[in-house]
């Protein structure tokens, strides 16, 4: 089959590759002393050219996510994009995944038409786990969490994704027309963020960001200079939304589905993308001035801080590239907001909700979190959760069964609900004011409060 | 017209169509053979080769979904999705479609390039109708319910739709390439399961399905060995989502939009498809072990049950392919979980909600279903109805109007609202303690309950 | 770049394009004739044949759309979509913006491959400002209000976009086939209506519409005859949703992503479009009877208005186009429901929130719009302000900042909030039983009321 593929292309050009190898391994030498927290490695063996190694550490983490908001969820490598690959079509990729949490993480590379699951999926705490295969098409990809099953969906969500690129031997017709590189490399990942799992199943994103923060390329626009040849390397990470990829003054000129060169498309305002889609875009900047980029699902997503600016100016800085990983600052002190989709957050956004006397209180378990997060209901009430998580089957992180834990302060459990499968549902009745806080023990992040209050 | 589409093909070449028609028929026999339940006929005309006959009942069902959970709708042949066709290009395609259902229904099937609402809209209770048209579009199909009007939508996500295949004249390019047929056809339906007309109108689906069950394929993993060139008839009948259907360690080699042979795109991680979208799918099973299949839309669609796994191994039982249909298995006695889109459903599920003195008591009519199907206010408490159905032309389940009425136990109808066209209201006091179901009398399957209690 | 872009063209044809001018001057003349109200001009330099001039006028309005409904937002020229613009691939256009609202508006016009933001970004109330640029790009793209930043979102979603057609010089593959124009040009316009910016957010549209009101073609059918060459231009606005255009009956012959003709696909059931995405699409009418046009998300977006029908009768009227414009009928005097996303609706829409005494009473800020716009709360009640917008940089229409201004019937100010960025919050407590109505001094149009009754 990889002999099949071979033959959609137009055959390899050695020498061409081998400039662009060189000019990869300059690249990523810089790139590494500029950002050595983000780096995911991506040392080159000098001797082939072709076998290219990686490291990703997976763990929980709290970060700023800009503007003082904080995001308490999972990364790799302590950011959220986690760090690129770029690797050249035909390299042999070696990826190493240090699992340094408390819980089992996991990796799915779409760049890897081979088994992985085998080989990085299910990795338990402290376990360190190596995925090797051949990169041979071209495109850009998304990477994300996969312990398995139910476990997929819910770290992808957590903030356990990035983008690979596997550059092709094949040019893209306007780099083989102009017979240059692009003057700018664009890699932007869109994604985006939810306050709990209930908004995670309805598609309600609380922020959308390209590159790991609301607005950054408005707070920081993307340098450029009229006549620049640039490219994007579009990823919409989702996980849920649809988005189309537009520039304000801009009509993209070449557009690959998927990024591989056989898959041109030519003169459009968007390209549509799901979640994972992604697209290779040229295009060559018309003018001096702002081009504000933007998913043009405008109240989904652009709102909400899928925004960017590309700022033309003849005396514009050359930069080389924008990568796409997040910036791995640490959280503020005193944050505006904290975001947690598993975890309690702000009151102002996990607002508690006040039953009454005869109302049904029920509790949903969904996508890994309570919801309502936050409950205050009368003594005598009866409280029921419903698991309405659907991924019933295997164990641990990789299914969607819960359970509700209350520890007291002493460490001592004051009460332990069965474990539910989907649709099943756990009664109690409260008989005395107080406040607690539970857990549940197959997935201890996910947090909720029950506070009962005199009728 | 068709004479124009017939020259983007490359001619028809008749000893390997011949070949396909004895194949098709032999596994048309096979099929029929193991489900004698959901099998719509399909009987070809042997003289001719050219004439296929099909045989669509509509009806009133309710049905397993999977995982002890029991479905309240509409279905085709007793399955949801209902009975899987295929056809060659230029097949003659006959289809009845008896209505054993004391509601109007109708088909629409989108293979037809032919006038369809004359013939198989809007079939009355105990009609029987026919539509007989050429195959000369190839590719992968939906068909569903269209009484016409309002009734198209409320009948396709109540559970009525399915997939019919027309195999083109022209082969596809790895099987040209290769010089063999697929050793491996799965023909999957992606669909989605509401609770009610409000989250059908909101796009917050409760389940969605790869042919019918939630984690079908989990449970039952698909067979298939290393190096199995696999061929994905792959349908996204929505009725609202937008997928993308991939395979965590696959790499599509070869996608066609529409399943169209003039289609071709490489190389790529996900085909982005919304609602009745297809794409023909080639691809080589690059080594053993477990590939997971899912819509990466990971929050709204693949944690609600659209995962699969294709299970590679070298000993793997050769079957052939995986067909589309439901299971068709009654439902459980005792369900986990009731869900009925337009009736009541289950009390966790369609929870009652507690209106106090003073809060607007506003219900809607909306998407063939009240919105909250359950209530329970204080007597003296006025209550309203608002239509928000917004297709109000037209009549019977053609329209979107609505009413209320309630019957007593003895028969006698307590009382009736006037039918509300969009928008409108329509009032009551009720000064009473007691309990009240309700229908629409255009819609006798729509229910509601409201009780109304002492302060 | 404008000459890498013009070699994957095939080349000017001068003759074919003189005789295109000709025609489409003389359809803009009937056109002109027929719809003075929505006209933008798109007057003709009969010398050279290049320069096309456009006229759209900005402003807050008030208008039908359909069905006895009123809306309140912006328009374009007094219509929603606003006027259609069609130029020849080549073309000089020349396009004024005159503001005669109160507020700050301003261009995006994705048929420009260059500088917008600089020319008709950011237009003063009052103030009148020109766009000229070539139309090199074919195809068939939008338009909308693009004041900057926040505000782009926010007006386009208010009712300010339309559709500009750019006739490619290479003509389209069944025009070529045929050797003629289509019998019938259709410009479709999709797009949606919100009740308020927290819906915008959700994407849960309230209407879906084809050119400006719900079920426009069910109610008046689009006449064709069999056999016609039909052709559709496109166009989902959106603002947030993916639809896919079919017709019941009809396999779309050709398209063509983003209306290039470059973009060829084959004999498809649908389109998939992201917001702004657009097709050109050519289809032959095979049979008389009515064929419904429907996006295919049928909850989210048909069943809400985005259906309509194709009428082919033999001896039908040939009116040679349907032009995306909305009718511009003025408001009923007692409209069946007033919609405004950012003002006060009809109270059966923007529906009172009664909160008791221990609620949290959290009021969002989001889209311009208050959220719930309608509480009412015990006396003693704290209310907080919450502003959810998060495009919280820039000043005036260009921000998402926000405020609480509560204005007496005398003109004084009875409170002020501070002017709240993004998460932050206000809250205040009401001692005395009455009636607020309130606004916010950035965006006055934004109102709320506030409701304080005896406990």
């Amino acid at each position: 089959m990889r002999g099949i593929m071979q033959k959609t292309g137009k055959g390899r050009r050695a020498t061409i590759a081998a400039i662009a190898v060189a000019l990869a391994a300059v690249l990523l030498l810089l790139a590494a002393c500029e950002r050595p927290a983000t780096s995911a490695g991506g040392r080159q063996n000098p001797e082939t050219g072709e076998v290219r190694r990686f490291e990703l550490i997976t763990r929980s983490d709290t970060i700023n996510i800009g503007d003082n908001v904080t995001f308490e969820g999972f990364t790799f490598n302590g950011t959220m994009p986690g760090p690129q690959m770029e690797v050249n079509e035909g390299d042999t990729v070696e990826i190493t995944v240090i699992n340094e949490d408390s819980v089992t993480h996991g990796l799915s590379i779409h760049a890897a038409n081979a088994q992985t699951s085998n080989y990085v999926g299910n990795i338990a705490p402290g376990e360190t786990r190596t995925l090797t295969f051949q990169a041979d098409y071209p495109g850009v990809y998304m990477y994300h969490c996969a312990p398995g099953g139910h476990g997929i969906m819910a770290h992808t969500m957590g903030g356990q994704f990035g983008m690979m690129v596997v550059e092709p031997q094949q040019r893209y017709r306007m780099e083989e027309e102009l017979g240059r590189e692009p003057d700018l490399k664009v890699y932007l990942i869109q994604h985006e963020v939810y306050a709990d799992g209930r908004d995670f199943f309805d598609g309600k994103a609380l922020y959308v960001m390209f590159n790991g923060e609301t607005f950054r390329y408005v707070r920081d626009p993307i340098p450029a200079r009229p006549g620049d040849f640039v490219r994007f390397y579009y990823l919409n990470v989702g996980p849920n939304l649809t988005s189309t990829f537009h520039a304000v003054g801009g009509i993209w000129d070449d557009i690959y589905y998927g990024g591989n060169p056989n898959n041109l498309m030519h003169g459009t305002q968007s390209v549509v993308s799901g979640p994972t889609d992604s697209w290779v875009i040229d295009w060559i900047v018309p003018d001096e001035g702002p081009f504000t980029l933007v998913s043009h699902a405008f109240g989904t997503q652009a709102i909400k801080g899928a925004v960017g600016v590309l700022d033309s100016r003849e005396d514009a800085p050359r930069i080389g590239e924008i990568r796409s990983e997040g910036l791995g600052t640490p959280p503020v002190e005193d944050p505006k907001r904290f975001v947690s989709p598993f975890g309690l957050g702000s009151d102002t956004l996990d607002v508690p909700v006040r039953y009454r006397s005869g109302d049904r209180t029920l509790i949903q378990m969904v996508g890994n979190s309570y919801y309502p997060k936050r409950a205050e209901v009368p003594v005598g009430t009866t409280v029921t959760w419903i698991n309405e998580d659907v991924f019933d089957m295997l164990e641990g992180e990789l299914t969607g069964k819960h359970d509700v834990v209350v520890v007291q302060a002493d460490g001592n459990e004051r009460f332990r609900s069965e474990l539910l499968d989907h649709a099943e549902t756990f009664s109690t009745t409260f008989n005395q004011p107080g406040e607690y806080e539970y857990i549940c023990s197959i997935h201890p992040y996910m947090r909720g409060k029950i506070t009962i209050v005199e009728q």
